[in-house]
């Protein structure tokens, strides 16, 4: 096991009709003007929006607004939503919404006491000072609202880029599962394929005998595995609801991957994909992980056969380990398809064509990448010829 | 599901040589005038009080020292910190030890602010105010390293009562599993029972629904299961020793816990034993533990075989599932037995005829107790026992 530091100082409010409780909240953690962000109509029509403020209206708790975040969200309304906070002196960003809303909150409040172009801090240079963030949570995927890290896209060039640290994770989150009954099927099985995902970024490491967050990260999965096709067989089932949203968080606010190297080579080519056609990130992650994993299997043949056996029920072959490696990835796509979601490139609308283009965007140049297996340009593209052809 | 908050605010700062970092947390978290805590001279004579010492010196952070604090810490010690802490102003408490270490420093910094004896907060009254308390954990066992809580015992009676507090929770605790490699076998078992414990406390349940808990529960049991025997057989095994102690953290911080209605009569019925015996609280567990899951294996036996087939390997015996509840109880058992631990009370070292005096410190009179089988006074006697003549 690798030394870490682990730190997830978030209060996590979680259950039914917990969003009243938003002003409580703010104020126990010193906000006193708020930005409310957030993303559609939808939060408004819900009347979500209208909760969270009769809330902070009780807690005499001032606030100004700024919807229209999209996903993939955009480096333009972050600017707008800074321009805004320093307008109105805010001191507090709240975001209602999904993992869009929240790592453009993370943005703004990255911006908001930066006296240059907050597009450094997604250019490599350290997060030194964030406004406090917390957020009310509308859709299990992210987990960024137990994380620290932000996604955000220059809408010049389509340019995704990540940031992170521990001033950004939020100081308290809102998740109330019933908030996500409303979800279509398609975005529910996005996002449930994002909460895998960030586990299988953990789980594939070089690192050797950590065999607690080895069983965390499956504990998580096998979760999923379960609840996943009751919440697509039933939309308003509470309790798989309530798993899949607890489940987001301990995916990702990385107690399933502390003491370990990890990969995230998968998230890197996924990115390019979403960027390129503005597609879902879980939809995209659909189609790239179980090609990435096809690739990179033989590079330790024996952790495959440990995510076939233990999270996809597979008996081993003892005599023919790489047979087992292959059926676990092979059980992995069938049940993304099973839960609605594409598995190659046409069924997710990306192009062969363009499979240059997205690996000269993914910027590798003659280096390498990766924690688990070292990929350069050769690897990428044929990553992506995989996952382009992919069938069951 | 059942609604919940989850907050888990300290900064673990995990790995070999971490406990030079002290100083550096120390200030970070705003502590000036410290008072390191500890037990026996083993911490003093390993070096690592010195260590500390230096660490602090060089943060530029005064401190003073109070050492003693015995297994089932006492009260007369508390009383005597915080006399000392009165007089020296100390602002922040490092505990430098195991569980009873750091519970002894959470009694201390209730106390150190408050008017009255700080008795009162371990006999129901909430903890309103407490200084900032850290850890330099040696010994995985207790998770007081990671939790709220703290039990101290009244010298006066051998009584032994409990407090939690989000305010008690550690700024930071250290963990260098390298610490705990000089532990005797006996006491490695001991905690390693213990961190079992603090999960089948919460494992069952009435509580339906729950898979995501279900399977991080299950994922501490199976880590514990597979590193406890390699810890026991080389106690130098720096890599067993690492999962287990980030094990007993996991175990206790409550992120197994949350969601779910939880029992805690296994402690309740052990803390008797040890407050009677002073017998090592994991040691009292070992027999406490099998004995009641026994006594309540009826309350819902297709948990009990979930335990036996996900926990202990057990095949399902669909024709008789008490069978093979029976079973899974039957392998813990055995498992607590090779690891060294007592089973029965002749083997720990307590009396059957104590048996009504264990009943009525339990304190339990005419009511009841317990969130997954609620128990009256006979059924304690009965559980006792169980204890006092269980075998193989």
């Amino acid at each position: 096991m690798e030394n870490f530091n682990f730190y997830s100082p978030t209060e996590f409010v979680f259950g039914k009709d917990r969003a009243a409780e938003a002003g409580h909240f703010v104020k126990k953690y010193g906000g006193s003007r708020v930005l409310i962000h957030y993303g559609g109509g939808s939060a408004v029509k819900s009347g979500l929006i209208g909760t969270v403020k009769k809330s902070l209206d009780d807690a005499g708790v001032k606030y100004c607004e700024l919807g229209g975040v999209k996903p993939n969200p955009r480096d333009t309304l972050v600017y707008k939503g800074i321009d805004l906070c320093k307008a109105e002196g805010v001191d507090f960003i709240l975001a209602v919404g999904g993992g869009s809303v929240i790592d453009s909150a993370k943005a703004i409040a990255i911006g908001v006491p930066y006296d240059g172009d907050f597009w450094d801090m997604y250019s490599g240079k350290p997060v030194e000072r964030a406004l406090p963030v917390a957020t009310v949570l509308t859709i299990a995927a992210a987990g960024s609202e137990g994380s620290g890290d932000s996604v955000i896209t220059k809408e010049d060039g389509m340019l995704k880029r990540a940031t992170g640290s521990d001033l950004l994770r939020p100081k308290f989150s809102i998740m109330d599962p019933a908030l996500t009954q409303t979800l279509p099927a398609y975005q529910t099985a996005c996002g449930a394929t994002d909460i895998m995902a960030h586990v299988f970024e953990r789980y594939f490491t070089n690192t050797t005998e950590v065999e607690i967050t080895d069983r965390l990260c499956e504990a998580v999965l096998l979760t999923m595995i379960k609840e996943t096709p009751r919440v697509i067989a039933d939309p308003d089932n509470y309790e798989a609801r309530a798993n899949i949203m607890w489940a987001g968080t301990v995916a990702h606010n990385n107690i399933v991957g502390v003491g370990r190297q990890q990969d995230w080579n998968s998230h890197g080519l996924e990115h390019e994909l979403s960027g390129l056609y503005d597609v879902a990130h879980g939809a995209g992650l659909a189609v790239i992980m179980p090609a990435w994993m096809e690739y990179v299997h033989k590079h330790n043949v024996m952790r495959f056969c440990q995510m076939a056996t233990r999270v996809f029920g597979c008996q081993m072959n003892f005599e023919d380990p790489e047979a087992t490696a292959i059926e676990g990835i092979r059980k992995f796509r069938s049940f993304l398809k099973s839960i609605g979601m594409p598995i190659n490139f046409a069924e997710l609308g990306a192009k062969e064509e363009d499979i240059p283009t997205l690996v000269e965007k993914f910027g590798i140049g003659d280096g390498k990448t990766g924690g688990f297996m070292q990929l350069d340009a050769h690897d990428v593209t044929e990553i992506y010829k995989i996952a382009a052809h992919a069938t069951l």
